[in-house]
Order: C-alpha cells, then structure tokens, then sequence
C-alpha cells in the first residue's frame, strides 16, 4: 500500500498532519496539546487528569451528559490520556461521522463549560481510580518506577496525588486549561478514510479562530538511579527495572530498540526464553523502550514468586547484559521479520496510524514512513547493535520492587 | 463492503469456514477442536492449558525451541486458550506467510511430540501463572464467580488447581490430546486476504488425513445460586455479579444483549452514569452477555472502596432492575448506532473475524451474517426490549466478593 502524508500549519500554530488510508471504513484523529502532569502545580497534582474529565461534562453545545452522549449515538470509540507534557484526544469512528465527531472534540478545547457542581464527582473519580491501583501492583509498580526515576516534576502519574486532586478547586482546571490548551506546539493528526481538503476546512472551522502563545518550556530530564521497595503482604514479588538507553530523536534509536526487541520481543526472544521458558522463574516477563523528551530509558518487568524474585532479579540484568556476548544470526533476522510484519499490520489500523503520526511529530518534529522505519531495519547486524550497546550499556539503574520483603540490588556501574 | 462466507466439510468432520477480506493484507486463522477444561479428569485439572502448552514444545519437523522461534521468524501473532469445552489456536500473519504457518498449526495438533524432559518447565509456568492471579483480584473476582456459577466440570479456570497441576503426568497430557483434539466438532475458520481454493488445497494436505470420532457429550449447565466472599487485606472491594439472560443460541439473544448493552456499553450507558458519574461509587463497571453451551447470563463487575462497596452493590442491582421501568429513546439509538459502528469495525480486523466465524460455527451451528445482525439489532424497539427483560427478569444471582468485609446480598427471586 502507498504511504502518503500530508502536512499543514495553520496561522495560529497548529500543525495538521493527515495519511489517507482508503482501503478502511473508519477513521481516526488525535489531538494532542500542551498540558500534562509536569505543568500541573506542585500541591495540584492530578489537576490535568481532572481538567481533562472535566472538559468533557459540557462543551459547545453540549451540555454536561450531552458530550458523552453524543459521542455514543455516533459510535465513536475514544480515549483521552495525560502524559508528562501533554493532554491528548483520540476518536475513532465511521467516516461518515467525522464532522460532528470532531466538533465535539474541538469544542472539549475550546469551549468547554467547566460545570462547578460537577467538580465534586470528577474529584471523586480521581480518588476512586487513585486508590483501585492499590490492588493493582504490576500497574503499581510502573507508577512508582515512573515517580523515583524521574525527578520532580516528570515522574508524576497521571493519576495524581491524594493530597493534590483534594486540593483541587474549580479556578484550577480553568486556569490550567487556559494556561496550556494552545495551538502553538499543538498537532492534530488523522488517518484513515477522509478527504484532506474537507478536513482542512473541518479544522479550520472549528480550530482555525484558537490562539494563544507558545508553552512553557520544561527543562531536561535527567534520570535518578537507586532502588526502592514497598511492601506488600503477598507471596508474590513484582519487578521494574529501568537503565538509561537512547531516546526517540536519537539517531542510533532504533539500534537501541532494536536490542530491546531480541530481549523481549515475541516468545522466542532472550528474556522470554532465559527467565520464563528455560528456568521457570516469572509467570511475566517484558522490555521496552521509553522516551522521556531526551531521555531514553529501556524499562522492564517481571512478576514472579517471592521466593523466586532474588533470582529472576539476578537473571533478568545477566540476560540483559548478555547482550554484549553475542546476538545469534536467528535473532536477528526473527526481530526483523517480526517488525517488519508489524509495520504493515499497523495499516489496517487508522487509530494505530493517527496516534503514530502526532507522537513523531512532539517528539522528532517530523513524520516517519513505512519505508524509512523498514530502511533503519534493515540496516541492523549482529555488530553494529552489539557495538550500540557498549557504546550505551546499561547503566544508571532504578528499581522498584513491591512484595513481602526488599532484594539485594547491585547497579555496578 | 459486501461480505461473503465459504464452507466446507472434510470428509472425516472438520468443517471449515473462510471470509475473505481482500482489502488487507493480513491473514488470521482459528482452530477450535474439542478438549477444554470441562473434559479434564476431575482430579486433572489444569491439564487442557499444560497439555496446549505443550504441543509448541515441537511438533511435525520443528524441534521444542523451533516452534516458537519459526512462528516469529515467519511474524505471527498468535493467541492459544482454552476454554470449557474448546480448545483454541488462533494465528495471524501476513498472507505471504500463510502456508508455513498453517503447517506450524496443523502441525501442533497432529504431530506435538511433548518432549517428556519438558514437563517440569511447563508445569512451574502453569503454577506460577496459577499464583500470579492472588495478586490480581480483578481476575481473580471472575475465576471465581465461574467456579461458583456453575457445577462441575464446567466452573473450572483454564488456570487449574494446585493439586492438578501437581498430579498431571506426561502420560496425562498425551492421553488428553489424543482422547480429544480430533476433527468431528471441530472448526477451522479463516479470514483476510486469501485464495479459498488454494486454503482448502493446503489443509486438504495438512490435516486431511486427521482422523478420530466424534467428541464426548457433556450435559447441560445449570447455574447455581448464591454468594461466597474471599476475604482480602485491602481497601477495596471487588464484585463480581451474574445472573440468568439469554444463550448466544436463543431466538430472543439479540433483545437479551441489547438490554445488555443499554445497561454497559458507552460511557453513557445506564450503569455507568448512575453508578460511576452520578454517585461517584466506582472506579470501574460493567456489564456483559455470557453463554456458556445452553446456560446465558449476565456477568458483572464493579471496583470500588470498601466503604461503599455495599451501596455499590445495592444501586448496580437497581439498576439493572430499572429496566422494566422504561428505556429512553436516546439510550435505544445510542444503542444501535454503537452496534452498526462496531460490525464495519470488525471487518477491518482478520483476526475478529476469524474468531466470530468459529464461534458462531461451534455454539450455533452456522455462521451469522453482518445484515442478519443489522437486521435483528434495528428491529429492537424499548417495548420489544423491556418485554423480553420482564419474560427473562434477572434471577438465579451469584455473587463474588473480594475483600475485607462480605456484604449484605438479598437474592430476590
């Protein structure tokens, strides 16, 4: 199937990238906006989760339940998330749909109504889905990795902070959301079946009058090692692990990913066969790449017994590590073939290619191809991802284990 | 796009069944032979999922390492379960790939030469698997709502037990594949971008020759009533919920699931916004249609705080009960206009459809159209839906809870 990308930047800002995939039904759009977690004040933290919910209890002209309603009676499958710099909303639905679908979406930005005597039910929410993590701990696990690896303010969860969603009030999610919700450094991305031209209208209708200026800028991000545990009554023990790797705008990423796919990639792959297959060590077991603006991570996880958890502790970094060793003629060309599968799969997928394309765009600046992605894959070999890794071995390790007792953790670099 | 559906009967009992989806590029195949977890040996159970583990420790001309690695090499997705009374593998790959991949399959079901030295690796992976779920209460919330729904042998977890686990020889697992994985009752469905001709060639030459009579017969399911409570050291409460509807086979199913969906489906669904928006009781909700051979329910859950764990319990049975008062036109086209969506949707996903043909083959004995449904989802109206709920009221409740405290349960019925 031929790949085309259309590009576009309207006066305000907004950049609109477009790929048309014609063969579907169904299309879809994300658009992402200056925001998240690590813009929420220090004693406000939840407050983006919360302004986000809060956007979609009335906008435009819907009222509170309307919005959802909507959305419903057009068959539109959504799913809106914070991250550390940003507030996204992704819908998908029929073609057919498309106007009313994203003028429900640009009005979440624009206008939405911020009902005051709904604040007390989204507060609510927020504590509930807080605390259900709690009985959650393989979920639990990658919050707290999240919070001691990344200094204040990139480690926050999106789920927030008891203390900072009961602080909340109403002027917060206004202020916040005038404060950051802006074109500029804003991206609006679609895919699927549409009409570029219609869709140019479509966003300018709606988008073409938003303004505002550039967002705050953050600084870097700089990785903390060290290990923490949090104990729980439980006769299992759960495991993440990170160590320092190159971020997504590197020019040797997919060298790096490249390594985290023959560990962790399919059943065949290092970790899987070492720790789970060969020695029966965790019921769970998985690696992969994470990029936090410059800083790129390989962050891992392994659920096992307690009894076991030393060990699969101690054998999940030698298999890492092993890496320097050697890589095997077979699990070379198996990531390849694997990855390759998956790039042509993601066509049939026009969410999958929508939130793609805006996530390249934040974080490289630019859109990628099938064929420039298929290109950097092909290139690999056996020596130059080992040369990657000792250029950029594993090193500045953090860990968080939740079970009944802590391990013994020697990051010897 | 016109959907069209092939059929085939081998001469010795496998049917076979093929959509074709030419707009992909991929290819996803089902195989579901007899077996399941309600044909485990009483004091065995556990073996269904050991004995599948086992045919990818080589099978046909892959030795045990091979399998997993050539299924990757060649980029396949695959799924295998098991369920009370199937046995499933599901692949799906690019169409280049099929037919090595189809062997692979074929291969698992007709050759597996379950290495005898094997065992004892899949045997501490199964109960590790088994063990992982005592920190997952969620999941565990389900396991046992079905042990306690229904009788012997058909409440059984494809996790299995302790002491089955423990008790499964290689022996067991042998006669357990060979006593069940035959070709009467057995289906194979494919779908996506393939040559009917040429797929009906290569299972001719691969599972041509698979011979065996028919499946043993199991007797009905009845379900049972009542609650149990699994004391748990947390502050949430976890609910699982069922209670009589519809089998997938009855002539009214399509009124029972919509009724279903009117409660669950979409964010502004009935439970959702009186349980989750209005009251703020839960962090999670929901509801679905549940057959299991003759016996339909409706299966529950709710996540909330275990201070409001009983209100939750009483305002999610109320709702449901509020059915018989009136539905609301906007819930009714919602409710259909969700439907529509989600059938385009399924044709641009193999492996949906793949798995809906199969289904449908093994529980109606046919497969089903994407008109028919249209067809009997627009002929839904609020008063054929709530007459259908006052012949079916919701009845026979079990209940799990997952806790600090058991909550007060009063079975009406």
């Amino acid at each position: 199937m031929q790949q085309q990308v259309y590009q576009h930047t309207l006066p305000n800002g907004l950049t609109i990238l477009g790929e048309p995939m014609p063969w579907l039904e169904s299309v879809a759009f994300t658009l992402m906006f200056p925001g998240g977690t690590a813009r929420e004040p220090h004693d406000r933290i939840g407050l983006a989760g919360m302004t986000l919910e809060m956007t979609q209890r009335g906008s435009g002209r819907w009222s509170s339940r309307e919005v959802v309603e909507e959305l419903d009676f057009l068959g539109v499958d959504r799913s809106s998330s914070v991250s550390s710099f940003y507030t996204s909303i992704s819908m998908s639905a029929m073609a057919r749909v498309l106007d009313t679908t994203f003028e429900v979406a640009a009005a979440m930005v624009r206008e939405p109504h911020f009902p005051e005597d709904e604040l007390e039910e989204v507060r609510q929410s927020a504590l509930l889905e807080l605390s259900s993590i709690e009985d959650d701990p393989a979920q639990k696990c990658f919050v707290e990795l999240k919070r001691s690896r990344f200094a204040e303010p990139f480690g926050r969860s999106s789920l927030g902070s008891v203390s900072g969603i009961e602080a909340v009030s109403h002027e917060d999610c206004v202020a916040f959301h005038h404060a950051h919700a802006k074109p500029q450094g804003a991206v609006l991305s679609i895919a699927g079946r549409f009409d570029w031209q219609d869709f140019l209208k479509l966003v300018d209708r709606y988008l073409g009058s938003w303004s505002g200026g550039p967002a705050t800028h953050l600084g870097d991000v700089e990785p903390r090692v060290g290990s923490i545990h949090v104990p729980h009554d439980s006769q299992q023990t759960h495991i993440a692990l990170a160590y320092d790797s190159v971020a997504y705008q590197h020019p040797e990423y997919y060298r790096g990913r490249g390594i985290v796919g023959i560990l962790s990639d399919g059943m065949s792959s290092r970790l899987f066969t070492e720790v789970r297959e060969k020695r029966g060590l965790v019921y769970a077991i998985s690696a992969s790449s994470h990029s936090l603006k410059n800083c790129g991570s390989v962050l891992c996880y392994a659920g096992t017994t307690s009894s076991r958890a030393q060990e699969t502790l101690d054998v999940t970094m030698e298999t890492i590590r092993s890496i320097s060793q050697g890589i095997e003629s077979g699990e070379l060309s198996r990531l390849k073939s694997r990855t390759r599968t998956a790039l042509v799969m993601e066509q049939e997928s026009s969410a999958s290619r929508s939130s793609q394309l805006a996530y390249d765009w934040i974080t490289l600046g630019r859109t990628t191809t099938r064929q420039e992605v298929l290109s950097e894959i092909e290139q690999l070999t056996s020596e130059n991802l080992i040369e990657h890794f000792k250029n950029h071995p594993p090193k500045r390790w953090t860990l968080v284990t939740i079970g009944p007792e802590p391990l013994e953790f020697q990051d010897e670099v």
